[in-house]
């Protein structure tokens, strides 16, 4: 039989990502990854709580839960973004989600019609341009700077597009870029969206680890309009695998996002809610991060020698205060998917930038990297493997 | 702000069942639910598992994992299903996914736009019911007999309406009904959906769940074509709140539903994946499913000798040989959404049958009730009680 597929679905392609992780060859260096480091995740006090659910809430860990969330996760989180991050949430209501990659998918559902225009960061993290793209919006990109979008072209683009539901960004330790939105430009981007009526989707997975300079308030802080729809992951701080996040939104939306998790996965996995609570509860959870917080420094140090070490001088590359990468830049005229398809012959994996563009098949000279995934040995020889490899294609 | 939701989602009412889960009263007997057996989940022998997984393979459990599950578990039940119930999956590809709704959801996804034509049993199960008119196809139900759907008013459906993609179907106990579709009617829906090139969407959560009776072959087993995908459950066998379903489909389709559940929430519990794996490898799981059914055979006796004792013989009902459910239809001209306000005040809930019409706000002369979910004592005295009920509502 022929099949006749929803067009949503034609115009999405497998990640380049996943693809790459799926066809994993032990012998070369995954700095194409971005899995959180393993040791970043607290196995042992993770058992003893299980051991303990399995004592005192079998019965309730494994019936039905509620869609929204397991209560008191719900609300440990929310108490959680309000004392520490500012984010008041009086107007808002926080959901439990599977990964924050389903709260965006939640966004889009509930908010974009087919044909609607969303806005991105360009370049941009790729799970986020494709859930986009399965909901057929028009996606228009906005450069980013060192220091966050390029505002002109931002409200550029506000002005010219009609039906411009939502703006997407990830204001902390960007993915790919691995730099900040500077907290001038995330008001000026906050206004900008008052003045449009367009709702932010603030991504926000990795902005508890900075491990250098100091905290930017975050997009939703700002939030007394109930524009900001705000979306966090446990998957940096516990566990990339137990496919649990958070989303702040003002309870309109949140009202129709649960009904729309209805529909997709009647709730999350309820035995890793109730022990995420409970390392919340009765746990250093602020102690652990702090721990990953060390542990990522050293491994971007570890990362940022190699590079100083041994990269030519014309390529360029963000240094990072935070976060899971970085990303480089080589000179005009190069050509990237040579270059990556080189670096993997010599042992060494990177994503090429054109991954993240928000406009499919526009040119990038950048690749992206990632220190958490290898072990500290693996990020110093990959680095220095990519540093001669980039040296042997620079000089032909 | 005055939010601008997208159309699809403005079709869409939280699940009344959900509701009621939601507004638990601990004084009200919850016939109208649908949960498991609590019994039924071997909590034991996965906390043996647990910690297994603990000492031998944290490190991989709570590490992002494939979008189309543990390689091992996507063995294991796509062997299961060929060896036990034929469904021999030659050209098929099997995925874990987020629970069967999630199943449910990635088929529409991947095959239905907008104003694209539906069929369903009516009535059926709401939660699939949901997912489908958040993608905004156009539902059309077919009633239900004894036996399964009325096959000419299939063919009716099917003839008279463009761009039919699927069917929606649960052959074996069906939700709510709680009987079986004859397997000449699964032959005869099988052949039509041939003859009209549609997708038939089978949705098999209790399938294993047959108490008495023989076992009737899925409709997937009869797939020489390639047009069923075949949806299963682990929540009623293993644990619901787990959230672990899986989905049987020709490899084109299973390949655009990766892509479609990647874009929604990456992977699926990673832990849980591994867990059940397990089990199937090293515990009797056969035997597990055999206890369930005598549970199920027990508790449905239960409320079959209470219902015979204390309902009004104008009270029609269903007699399941599996599955969670029965259904049952009041004389024409009864306020069926009065009446189960009338059963709530007088401590038993049951869910009025108009919430599983295909056609919203069709009125409905039944209810449906479940015995899987309260103790034996709570299924006897909340029967007794709804017999009360019924018969002081239907002498007024």
């Amino acid at each position: 039989m022929e099949y006749r597929f929803a067009d949503r679905i034609n115009n999405l392609k497998p990640s380049a990502i996943r693809e790459i992780l799926k066809n994993n060859d032990p012998n070369v260096i995954p700095l194409a990854a971005g899995n959180p480091a393993v040791e970043s995740f607290p196995i042992e006090e993770m058992r003893e709580i299980a051991n303990h659910i399995f004592d005192t809430k079998a019965g309730e860990a494994f019936q039905y839960g509620i869609t929204e969330g397991y209560t008191p996760l719900r609300e440990q989180l929310k108490a959680r973004l309000r004392d520490r991050f500012g984010m008041n949430g009086e107007n808002d209501d926080l959901l439990i989600v599977s990964g924050a990659q389903q709260a965006i998918d939640l966004a889009t559902k509930v908010l974009c019609n087919e044909g609607d225009v969303m806005i991105s960061e360009n370049p941009a993290f790729i799970g986020a341009l494709n859930t986009f793209r399965s909901y057929g919006v028009i996606l228009k990109g906005v450069n980013v700077e060192e220091d966050g979008m390029n505002i002109e072209e931002l409200e550029k683009a506000l002005k010219e597009n009609k039906n411009v539901k939502m703006i997407y960004t990830i204001p902390s330790f960007q993915n790919p870029l691995g730099t900040c939105t500077s907290l001038e430009k995330r008001k000026a981007i906050y206004d900008l969206c008052v003045k449009y009526g367009v709702i932010i989707l603030e991504d926000n997975p990795y902005g508890e680890l900075r491990f250098d300079g100091e905290d930017i308030p975050t997009i939703k802080s700002m939030d007394t309009e109930g524009i900001v729809i705000y979306c966090g992951s446990m998957s940096k701080v516990m566990s990339a695998g137990i496919r649990i996040g958070f989303v702040l939104a003002p309870k309109a939306i949140a009202a129709k996002m649960t009904v729309g998790k209805q529909a997709s996965d009647v709730h999350t996995n309820l035995f890793f809610q109730m022990l995420v609570s409970e390392y919340m509860e009765k746990y250093d959870y602020d102690g652990h991060i702090e721990s990953i917080r060390k542990l990522y420094k050293h491994k971007s140090g570890l990362m940022l020698s190699a590079i100083r070490e041994t990269f030519p001088k014309e390529v360029k590359y963000t240094v990072p205060e935070g976060g899971l990468f970085l990303w480089c830049t080589l000179p005009d005229g190069a050509d990237m998917l040579g270059f990556v398809q080189y670096c993997k012959e010599k042992g060494v994996s990177v994503v090429p930038g054109v991954a993240f563009n928000v406009e499919e098949n526009t040119p990038s000279q950048c690749f992206r990297l990632n220190y958490s995934t290898p072990s500290d040995e693996k990020v110093v020889e990959g680095t220095k493997i990519l540093g001669k490899a980039l040296q042997e294609y620079l000089s032909r």
